[in-house]
């Protein structure tokens, strides 16, 4: 359970300051989004909102945290940060707003609300951090894990980021959102129970170290694992393993059992899985299964795929757990609407010397356009105004120029309401589905966008409204 | 708390495959180790022990675990992967060994155990994954933000990197060890509650755009935190926000109060500041504060300063929290000494082809020697053999060359007992004493070894211990 302490203490100040003057229960709107897709590619997978419905069915400060925050006192130390007063409105506080989203395993792009939050201004601010902490960890990740998906071409993936990911919940969020992308199984036992998610596994180097030497740590293994025997091959010399384990291979197959596979962790993994292969197959194991392990990512997969590599696992870990390329996503959390006193909304955007930040005002819903199935183009609309006819799009960097709208035969509507005034709508869904979303949509999607840019406009409407608002500031 | 079904399952599968040999209770002993500097720098700053014992003080399998572990299934399904009277026996499973370790803010170099884990083989093995994922993240964590510390040169850091940090832990972690690296302090509300670092923060874009005006924000600020008003000042127009912040000074000055800094958050810091700090002294508020953030490490920190940036206050956030140019220590655990049947130690090690990857046998302490408080160089030696007179130590890499041993006036053994025979015994330490430890090792070593490679080396026993293990195998 996600504490809402963890939130940024700023969250906490501007909450105590709409407190005292009475705008905390304007309602507000605020979009999650981010601004540039991860690893230099053309696209995201959304993953989190499971982990963020679970935050907002549960969002309560607990006794001892507000005796915490009674503590803090401002930096000159002459005052209590938060009277009384606050701390006791803090303690009835739940969350009472709406919450629509795109499903996790959604394809998702720069400028696209992956959630919008609509409620009372105070519980939309106090959500900021959490929110951003939960939707940009799980969302890189799913990406990272679609991107090796794509490179492994049809063999499997196992995630193992485990040992170097970022602390216990960035191994279990990266085990969640790997899988989400395309993973098929992970080695985090805990991922498994908590989600669903199938794990793998067998043994490590120390195993063949705790034994006189690699063949009777090997034996051992196959007496007490049968069933289950993977083995690993390069603790001391990789082609020295492959005959140990064919040796074993035979013993374990006189006994009605079959070697399941070797695991290569070391060396060219291209060239020792082929020379592996061969002499597999050569003793008769052609169905003895070949994984390869060692520091891999998209590019090392696809590289080694190049030079013929024989594996039909591969085994990734720290480079997708912790997304050692991009480690982290660039989203962002802001107010583009909140009401005046007399409950109209206003609509807000916050400048920057930089273009691309540059919020866009409103309340937005994205509408994907399809020709069989293929998506085509997105656009960024506001719910409370009309869509202008005929329907005319500009895209979001400085140029806005206009997007030619190819021919299309379905539109989707990408945000589905979670929450409404505080209530969950949403029915679990399984892991499994989130994932054939994900390699659905990815497929679909790269049938006709490899290395391409995607389109996403902003609709006619919602254009003027920005640049109105543009000029009028 | 955390689960030891955090863990690979390779760890449980091993751990079974050594009960039914009858193996698991024989006594083994592992080192955690790392084996580059990260951040291409030449230290690193040790912690997470903490959080490591809490984790073995509480290590115990749940009922629902092993229902959960009852559900597996071999990969062919023909068989549980764990049989219900070894599900029995890790009910009853608890920590029973003893866990040596460097303190927490201990300086640590590459090759040098952080944690050495003496017990029952089965209980070493389970505890790899988990005991990996604690030190690898927060000791990367604490060294990046011992790096920026260096590099703001006596300003204050705020350490703010939740929002994009990997996952609730990975920022509430992340906010520990920054504070044990050398932080200031935090925005993490949680972190600041769980591990008692100072917290600070004010507002952010959303409050500015919520009202009509940037001025209108400001005064409304101001009233209503007269006590903790530090303004952010470029939602619009950074020096214009500037000038509406001195505006707001003013009033609050003739209420009593001073305005206690701004904050600038986009654009050309060093710059902005210089022009900032002219208007703030002109204007008579030569004690406001400057605060800064946007994408900070220690490499923009210090190209700011070169340009004579007037910053007091750095807001560290991503760059730091994801360790984003080295995100994963490459932190290991390897067996090197387990008990024959009859009782005497056995030394292991592992082979590789590239020599760093051989491990080292034995059970290490490490030997820091100084002079006058400045240490001169680490020694690996083995506890259970005598240190060779007259001393000689070789280094760690292929070519094991003899190091010349500088005179020295202390020596210290780093290693210190924290659990034994499962009892805890170390007293629950300060982090405030861990960030004291961090900043006065870090300060003595850079006054010696800026840029640098610190030697490290092994004493010539085990030297031999080693080389002899490699001939025979």
């Amino acid at each position: 359970m996600i504490s809402p302490l963890l939130t940024d203490l700023y969250q906490l100040t501007m909450a105590y300051g709409y407190w005292k003057l009475g705008l905390h229960e304007r309602k507000a709107v605020f979009h999650l989004i981010f601004r540039k897709n991860p690893f230099k590619g053309n696209y995201a997978i959304a993953a989190g909102l499971e982990t963020v419905v679970d935050f907002l069915n549960h969002y309560q400060f607990q006794e001892d945290d507000l005796q915490y925050l009674a503590t803090l006192r401002t930096p000159d130390a002459k005052a209590p940060l938060f009277t009384a007063d606050f701390l006791s409105y803090l303690k009835t506080l739940r969350f009472t707003g709406d919450l629509d989203a795109m499903p996790e395993g959604t394809l998702v792009f720069p400028n696209e609300p992956l959630l919008r939050v609509k409620g009372p201004l105070i519980q939309c601010q106090l959500l900021e951090s959490t929110l951003l902490n939960i939707i940009n960890f799980q969302t890189l990740i799913a990406t990272k894990a679609s991107r090796v998906y794509q490179a492994v071409q049809g063999g499997a993936i196992l995630e193992f980021g485990m040992r170097r990911a970022q602390g216990p919940d960035g191994a279990l969020s990266a085990s969640r959102a790997s899988y989400i992308g395309g993973c098929d199984a992970t080695s985090n036992v805990l991922a498994g129970k908590c989600f669903d998610i199938p794990v793998r596994g067998t043994h490590a180097h120390s195993w063949v170290t705790v034994f006189p030497n690699e063949l009777s740590a090997f034996f051992a293994y196959a007496r007490v694992m049968p069933h289950n025997c993977v083995l690993l091959v390069d603790t001391y010399h990789t082609i020295q393993g492959v005959k140990n384990a064919i040796q074993v291979g035979k013993k374990l197959r006189e006994e009605g059992y079959e070697l399941q596979g070797i695991r290569l962790d070391s060396g060219d993994l291209a060239k020792l899985s082929i020379e592996a292969r061969a002499m597999l197959d050569a003793a008769g194991f052609q169905q003895t299964k070949i994984i390869a392990s060692n520091s891999l990512d998209e590019y090392v997969i696809q590289d080694a795929k190049n030079k013929g590599a024989k594996i039909d696992i591969w085994g990734v870990g720290t480079h997708l757990a912790v997304a050692y390329d991009h480690p982290a996503l660039d989203g962002v959390y802001k107010l583009s609407a909140i009401e005046n006193e007399s409950g109209e909304w206003v609509y807000k955007l916050k400048l920057s010397e930089e273009s691309a930040k540059i919020s866009n005002p409103g309340i937005h819903q994205v509408k994907r356009f399809y020709q069989n199935d293929v998506p085509l183009m997105d656009m960024l609309f506001d719910e409370e105004k009309d869509i202008q006819n005929p329907l005319e799009m500009y895209t979001l960097d400085e140029r806005a120029d206009k997007i030619t709208i190819p021919s299309y035969n379905k539109t989707l509507d990408l945000l589905n309401p979670i929450f409404q005034e505080g209530q969950c709508l949403a029915v679990k869904e399984s892991i499994h589905e989130m994932r054939k979303r994900s390699l659905n949509q990815m497929n679909a999607f790269l049938s006709m966008h490899k290395n391409k840019m995607y389109p996403v406009g902003l609709e006619k409407n919602l254009y003027e409204i920005k640049q109105q608002l543009i000029k009028a500031i």
